[in-house]
């Protein structure tokens, strides 16, 4: 144990760990959530304080020798060395300002190993001197939170695409599938399952354009705005040169905000990426629901997909096999729409010259893209891969239905046609008999009009007709 | 017109209303929803401004020729007249202080008149000398919203109530229906239909504990509090009498808060109140969802409850009958959970001695009551008390099924009822045929076992076969 | 009245109105608010209407008498008239098929009228066959919300930017006013009013960015989709020239959307533009709250800011003037919030072919856009323009202050800075007379270091003295 | 490694683990949030699976070598034991099925061991048959998560309490610290300290009270409910001797639920809890902001609340110090306002006889509770036992207030009080200065209506004078 002090006094801090007296306090005042921070983040944050180190060795602020060292030390974490180093809870009071210390810590002490010092000597290299060199919390944590948002966003909007593509290849796999198209539940008219899958490829794509659109709003990084926007301590160099530094890193086109000071106060642009999340999840809860109810039965319901089974579905029920993947993206996305909710409560609790929650909100926008992109993944490959469509039961279904009538809409009429659908529903008949029956077209005519293909695209069915 | 003039200035007041200059600048200033207050609201405000004149007459501050002219004005409000006199807008800044002046200000001038004296001669009769005198919109405003809230609360409990009952008559009509029971939307084992609308009305009934229960909360008032809580200018004897007033007038246990500071600051009374609405809303989704499941079809569907149909389904498909009742009480349900996040907000934003965000709950709460208390009315009488069974349809689908398997579990085992199972599905064949051809059961035995009565109530069907 | 009919059977309608008996249903079935369609989305439904067939009219499908004297009908509604013909409860089961049949019996029967046949003769002019020719509610009805929500979009939008620029003329104002910056509430370092106006007003203008690009999200419609998505009934040609009309009629660049059943089964971007305005809202809190503890006081608050006063703040505290304008934004704001969330449930509970809550995304999509576009024009009007600076007070504050030290870091390292700090909170005195007394600057460098200008741009304050 | 099968196939699971096919099955379906289940949860449903073992054994169908093993490899996982084997993820489908095999799994292997056999016998223990006899997932997993709820509760609760009573000490640690109290962050009237955290402390008393109320709704639970609540399965003796071992082992009052099958299919209790749970942190999300407001400052700010310093507050301002623990509790309470959300939404999507989002539900309510209990925790102990009061601050606020004229309203009267307080803040003079040189009162009346007991309690200030 060696002794470290901060104005508020010394510490006893561990001889064989990286951080120092100001993430001790930290560990000891928040014991939230019991977890760390996200080990993205932490690689994220060291990206971003290399690119500080960077940019102030260019302004010739910074000694050559610490700053390469310090980007050394960068460098080993974002290898994926010293993770375990990072010790304070995501949920956190200060703004992130004990991540950011803990960070500065691990930077400035492994740093000084590496040139040959030892752990603790801060006249030397000192993290908040050196390693937060023309930084405050206020600048590096709000950018690497974005750097890390990015990184795992792209991962999300890529499970998102697989997904889409899954979809559109069992659209093309079901695009002979004649089935009863339900609003309000309700029989409505006939549909393709192709059809419904391509809408959900669709909207699935939809959601991975949504996501990756806003993760474009996350390239504005207010480095250089230091405590309160003014960018008071850091140099018109270096915020040129530290944002060029990010980006060349990244390979993302990170850049500097035209406003320091409202990219400083403001976190709205969290709720934007965490809003594109739950947009995207409620369009997925609605795919996960469909699936599962044209699952249901087997016997007993609509049977029209098959899923493929994953496990025994109950400790008690033999035999029942339940739709697992479905249920577990439905209830992922739930979470994903309360943890907006907590971000918007941050985002809302801003105050002056800083936004002090944005700790809550890196860690349920990290959580949800996680999260997401595990069900997606799942519901992708555990279940959209090699759901089936039972095709007979969906042509079983149709065939005894009543919808088809508003085919016969612009040869009939609104009136004719619902006097017809009322009569099949009160005695049972087949519409096809009754058409005939009462003469309403001849066999020929009502052939064409309901067919499959002129009733699924398009046209008023049998247009032809009309025209004759 | 006439001048009258506040604290800021002087304002033209048409000579035909009630209302005066703080009403007047409300109006310019709150132009929001352009809704004007809760009917029942402005009669609540009217009965909390009576109970205060009565107790001010009675410690004898309150002249009683005044006061007792403002308890005429107040009654002629209670009995539903001058509420055209209520111009603000239900969202307003200022905590409440627009209403409560409109109504000290519609009080006072009536009250002139009543005594033969004319509108403005705030010497005689001040809006804020004596209509409000020993109050302060932080002690008026929220417990009018308090009166007003449980009497539609009420209403609202009753609403639940009724629709309980009608739940529980169709549950006795529905008894002998036997169906498919369903978990995951699979089949699982049978119950029957009059098993889950008693189950219905269970959930609906206790909804409406519910919201009695969190009624219970608003009893406490914290008139006499004043400005912040400390009763300044509020004497003990009033603050003792104007709860009993008040209590006695509504009929009510109104009772003084036991700390005045707390409940003048607090408002987490109302986000509990609009949390028992979104509770039980939450109830009432499931049973609306369940309704349009089992009403889905008519053909391609479950179609084992027919409800009644109350309109055309739709503009192009004719015949189509949708479930339009549920679909709007799911809707309204929506609508009281997105209140309730807005109440939620509300709440979380006080500071220091006062909440100001008062109007914007209140505006929620009364909405949800009113709102939900409509669609369970019309849930219950043009949906529940007309909806029939379609028992026939109901007992197809459980010949066909496989899930009876479960209650040979302690007579064969899990393992075996599995296989069995495994067999019946992948065969498509009845599994009591699978049943008879193994010899795993005595048609006999079988038939005890897989009788309804045996499978839908406690205890191992065919029990006494075991202990044979 | 008179007789009509629809294939539940007979309803008596009044001779002097123009819908009829669907109408009529409806109103009988959804008394859930008490409210009506909104008038903007009247007009936008008509004007959907007039597109389809002027449409109808090009491909020959409709008859042109009868088209046109539609068109004329829709016209007069586009133009204000017969809007109170239209009574059906925003909040309606059957996905909107009630106001889209309210309109159709309006069009017809007024079409009628003005062919000099009477009203009711629907087997000249009729509301299906005809006013709905080649549409379905599932069509119509997404397609006006879409125009009706650009509509009140391009408002708020324009609001959002005149308070944008209000800010702007205010930062401009207030750019020489220098005061104390604060993170976590806590002093940090200095900054101008200034700076922080304009960083409102990147923050609103961002806003309104937002909305206007989310708008752009709607130009996408399914007009041609019809019941389910396949177009069944609507002609290739028609589905072309609908889109056309529409975006000639609208001026806005409707088209039709790539995937029909897609953009028939989802509703993902209502959740989008409530979203949108969800984070708008989060930006106006925080700015409402800035004004709200920078006017705290006047005399035991920060008095920094002077609010103009709009009505005396209290029934019993004279000379009260509260912030009721931001008090009255952010209760707004709260109630989006709030909307945002009813907005969400109803998205998440789309089924198959159709989400049959579009009725309450609709009521909480306009009502936010409305509620919100007039809270910000108040605040723009009533408040931002005529708020004044308390200069001498701001700089009071600063004058005192202990965060200047944070100027001094590059020059003297964060150490000595901390004990500078630490030592003038303990003894109440100047930083400036303390470090002056440790000799740790020269008067004259300590000046240039702690300059305003240095202050409060990028850069080290009093760089040039390291360079020396 | 050896082989186990289920009905979907056989799978190699590791001989040194407990668990089994169906938990390895799992494992793979769900890897969503990486977490496992939570501890207190596994010792839960350990516990109602010896309770229900028990009842087995008294019924007579459990052999009772078989039952004791099992309820000894129970009691082994209750005392902490075996928590490793427990893998499945919180969030999951199937309604908890995973989680309730994976206890099933190892419970049925290590009473294997315990008897002498060897892991995977399931032909003698068998996890479907004797693990889980007589029970559903259906039933066991919600009674598991309402004991763990249960357990969870009362320590939120007992720290609620705790928080209470330290704020109830500081409460009377400040009754003699006058103050001004501020609605609308506006003056207002004087107040004391003490005051403002007797209310706190009522608030939060009534915090935990609410959440012990609420927890008194998970006493009854379903075990006996099986599949889908009818019971099937579960013998009447079982049913009722299940509820009473669980309320032995617990020393809970646990009964069965009246209606088995509402009890099974709602879960809107677990919507309650969040609930109560959500409330309480507005409570508390109100105190912790006016923490860090009377903490404000320190010389820019209102400086009347000293906060123990925790840690350094900011990497690059010197000596600044953070109100880090408010900040921590605030952001703690909106995850725990998300999460609510995340139960709501699960809680709304029940079905028919079964809602399968419990997991999610659990795991929010589980998590909420443990975030809440430690951030309460936290603020109880680092922060409001040591908070100080600034006593001379807050009084040298008051001196130069204004708002006390509301005290002279029922002596001279709104309209004087309200000129008085007017000329006061346009001319800077003190108000007592204006009194006299006005002669409004004498130096003696005023000196009487004005001193601080006269104004912080209930009552006319300086009545007695009004008497004279």
């Amino acid at each position: 144990m060696h002794l470290e002090h901060d104005f508020l006094g010394e510490m006893e801090v561990p001889d064989n760990v990286y951080y120092g007296v100001q993430t001790l306090r930290a560990m000891e005042n928040f014991k939230i959530t019991g977890q760390k921070l996200d080990s993205d983040f932490v690689d994220s944050l060291a990206i971003v304080k290399k690119a500080a180190a960077k940019a102030n060795i260019l302004t010739g602020r910074l000694d050559k020798i610490i700053g390469e060292a310090i980007i050394a030390a960068a460098d080993e974490i974002i290898s994926g060395k010293l993770h375990d180093q990072f010790c304070v809870d995501p949920i956190q009071g200060g703004a992130g300002t004990s991540a950011n210390m803990n960070m500065n810590e691990v930077l400035s002490n492994r740093a000084l190993e590496l040139i040959g010092d030892k752990k603790g000597n801060y006249e030397r290299i000192s993290p908040n001197n050196h390693a937060n060199m023309a930084q405050s919390t206020n600048d590096a944590f709000p950018t690497a939170i974005k750097v890390c948002a990015i990184r795992k966003g792209r991962i999300l909007v890529s499970s998102l695409q697989n997904l889409a593509l899954a979809l559109d290849e069992k659209a093309e796999e079901f695009q002979d599938v004649l089935k009863m198209g339900r609003t309000h539940l309700q029989d409505a008219v006939p549909i393709t399952m192709g059809q419904e899958f391509a809408a959900y490829a669709s909207s699935v794509r939809r959601g991975a354009e949504r996501v990756e659109d806003v993760l474009r709003r996350l390239y504005k990084v207010n480095m250089g705005a230091t405590a309160v926007g003014t960018g008071l301590n850091a140099e018109p160099e270096y915020i040129r040169e530290v944002a060029k530094q990010l980006a060349e890193m990244t390979q993302e086109p990170f850049v500097t905000a035209d406003n320091l000071v409202d990219a400083t106060n403001n976190t709205d642009v969290f709720a934007d990426v965490s809003g594109a999340m739950k947009v995207t999840a409620l369009a997925l809860i609605k795919i996960a629901n469909d699936f599962r109810m044209m699952a249901s039965g087997p016997r007993c319901g609509l049977n029209e997909l098959d899923l493929p089974a994953r496990q025994p579905g109950s400790s008690i029920m033999p035999g029942k096999v339940n739709p697992v993947i479905p249920e577990v993206l439905n209830q992922t996305c739930y979470q994903v729409i309360g943890n907006d909710l907590a971000v918007t409560l941050g985002v809302e609790n801003g105050q002056f010259e800083l936004n002090v929650m944005e700790p809550v909100m890196a860690f349920n926008i990290f959580n949800s893209m996680m999260y997401l992109t595990n069900a997606v993944d799942a519901f992708n490959t555990l279940c959209v891969q090699n759901v089936k469509a039972n095709k007979e039961q969906c042509e079983a279904w149709l065939e005894g239905s009543v919808g088809i009538v508003t085919a016969l809409l612009p040869h009939i009429g609104y009136e004719n046609s619902s006097m017809l659908a009322k009569e099949a529903y009160k005695t049972g008949r087949p519409v096809r008999e009754l058409i005939l029956k009462k003469r309403l077209l001849t066999q020929e005519a009502m052939n064409i009009i309901l067919s499959p293909e002129e009733m699924t695209q398009p046209g008023i069915a049998g247009k032809r007709l009309v025209n004759m």
